[in-house]
């Protein structure tokens, strides 16, 4: 665009395309989040509710989330992250997701859709985060962003030049369940053996320090002492108060970590991992980053960078909201 | 384009594009094979070198090949699928390639093109392989194909709606080095430890072959009286004869070859595998689409299909070829 073109002042139609706002809704186990997004951004904090138990439960929370935001502000959209693998052209769960039961086969997109007569795009959660997390100013230009999201599972999104990758059947980025051991060490709550997530998630970590634990006693870690109890914060916090042990399980976590972000640098040769969820506040990036390029083909490793995520577990609300903007831009060009 | 409009007949312009054809060569680290290519088809059988020692003895012996096609038929282009990184906007090998010691810093494209003045595409022959593996008639349709060359190593390419995907610094689809094993189990001729390569190519099923036969006695199977000396024909030859350990250690590379593909699913969710190279030819493509599928999330499984190249080792130079005729039909239209 020439400068004399770009002072043209502004057209009513770009200006109300840029004040165009979504609801973005982030739909997990435990709680349901939703705020209002407006270009890459939250407009406020978002507004929380427990997630109710039951298919018909959570919808009926959905609308009353979507009536009351409705109230508020004029809609363009709705974006929905959800646990789960979604079709994203129906809006079907179609995967299931333990953390949601009698969730998957909820036509999520067309329900709503009927409801509220405003246009819906319903996302993987792990997908829409990564989408969101692309799409800050610093990772705009990357080729391959690949997110990781370190819970008490283990999800992912892939961004290739500015697209989510949604792979043959809508569930690429399940990197959760790359296969890191061999000969079944160790079984994944999806009932298959050594993923990723069986070792690199919270959960992973708690049994990854009971079984270092084994021959420990409390005299060594004060840990040994609650094995059974053990969670990932009393494992950090252990690990902070320079218990040696505990440190020890700490370092054996982020070799686990590194195992998956290896195979992913080898097959699509990413240029950015971006961490997120929970546990990222765990992460030792430095040494995270010497391990996983240690390990790497010398022209895959130098093209990788690791890092936190700055959106602060909104990526979610964000990254679906903008699906449901861009899909309103996309057509409003065609 | 309306029936009308497709029974005009043909412009020259557009037969001239059909009949376009270009030289495919595939560089490898013991012989060099080249043949003219023609819309995704070899004219003839490929002519056969055996591949000099050092980079200007190659390159000399590709000045020979490409002279004498030149007597032979009109070149559009001239196609090299050659072992090792490969910039393809330059042309250049970036990424070193043990087969071919002295070959990194080739800048293989400027000086073939400033010798012969026809345009050059170089690409990784395992990305060029794939390339011409995804273009056939049964596999057009698939979202995700990914080519997986079993031989001495274990190279692969990813070919994603028709496009090959390079990654960020042209290193994506380096699979052989995707981690299957923890804590330093085997190193790989890279260096790095614990690569599918390691365990799934030629060399890693000799080396569970002699691990498997450390305790084995000449009467229990043939194979332990040569462990030393152990070839994969060996190996398979036992196993063809109802060898009952050669079978286990059959079986055991069928587990090491499921471990990479059931990382990749998880990771890109592709549908269709296609295995080439010297080893493919003793897969048992049943027992190991079972061992896959039995490892995947469903969702993931359902659209997986794995099958043998039906190029027979042809892919390369088809490949190679096919990306020079794409750029100069692309040129064309620009």
């Amino acid at each position: 665009m020439s400068t004399t073109e770009s002072r043209k002042p502004a057209t009513i139609d770009a200006i109300a395309k840029k004040s165009l706002s979504a609801l973005g809704i982030d739909l997990g186990g435990t709680k349901i989040r939703a705020a209002i997004v407006r270009q890459n951004q939250m407009i406020g904090e978002p507004h929380q509710i427990k997630t109710p138990e039951g298919r018909e439960q959570i919808l009926a929370a959905l609308y009353d989330l979507i009536a009351m935001f409705q109230n508020e502000a004029i809609l363009g959209g709705i974006g929905i992250a959800t646990a789960g693998i979604v079709d994203c052209t129906t809006g079907e769960i179609v995967g299931s997701t333990g953390n949601l039961p009698g969730w998957s086969g909820t036509k999520l997109k067309e329900v709503i859709e009927s409801k509220f007569l405003l246009p819906v795009h319903v996302e993987n959660d792990a997908n829409a985060a990564a989408y969101a997390e692309s799409r800050v100013d610093a990772l705009k230009e990357k080729k391959c962003v690949v997110t990781v999201t370190l819970g008490t599972g283990i999800g992912g999104g892939i961004v290739i030049e500015g697209k989510l990758y949604h792979g043959a059947a809508w569930g690429a980025g399940e990197i959760g369940h790359i296969k890191i051991a061999q000969d079944n060490k160790r079984m994944c709550t999806c009932g298959l053996f050594d993923c990723w997530e069986a070792f690199g998630s919270g959960r992973g970590l708690v049994i990854t320090a009971q079984e270092m634990l084994q021959n420990v006693s409390a005299d060594q870690s004060p840990l040994a002492e609650k094995t059974e109890s053990l969670t990932t914060h009393d494992i950090f916090a252990a690990a902070d108060q320079d218990d040696f042990i505990a440190k020890k399980i700490v370092q054996r976590w982020h070799e686990h970590i590194m195992h998956g972000l290896v195979c992913i640098a080898h097959i699509l040769n990413p240029d950015c991992y971006v961490l997120t969820g929970g546990l990222s506040d765990f992460v030792d990036f430095e040494l995270l980053k010497e391990m996983v390029i240690d390990r790497c083909l010398p022209r895959i490793a130098d093209a990788i960078d690791i890092r936190k995520s700055e959106l602060a577990g909104q990526a979610g609300i964000i990254g679906a909201a903008q699906f449901a903007l861009d899909e309103l831009l996309t057509a409003s060009q065609s």
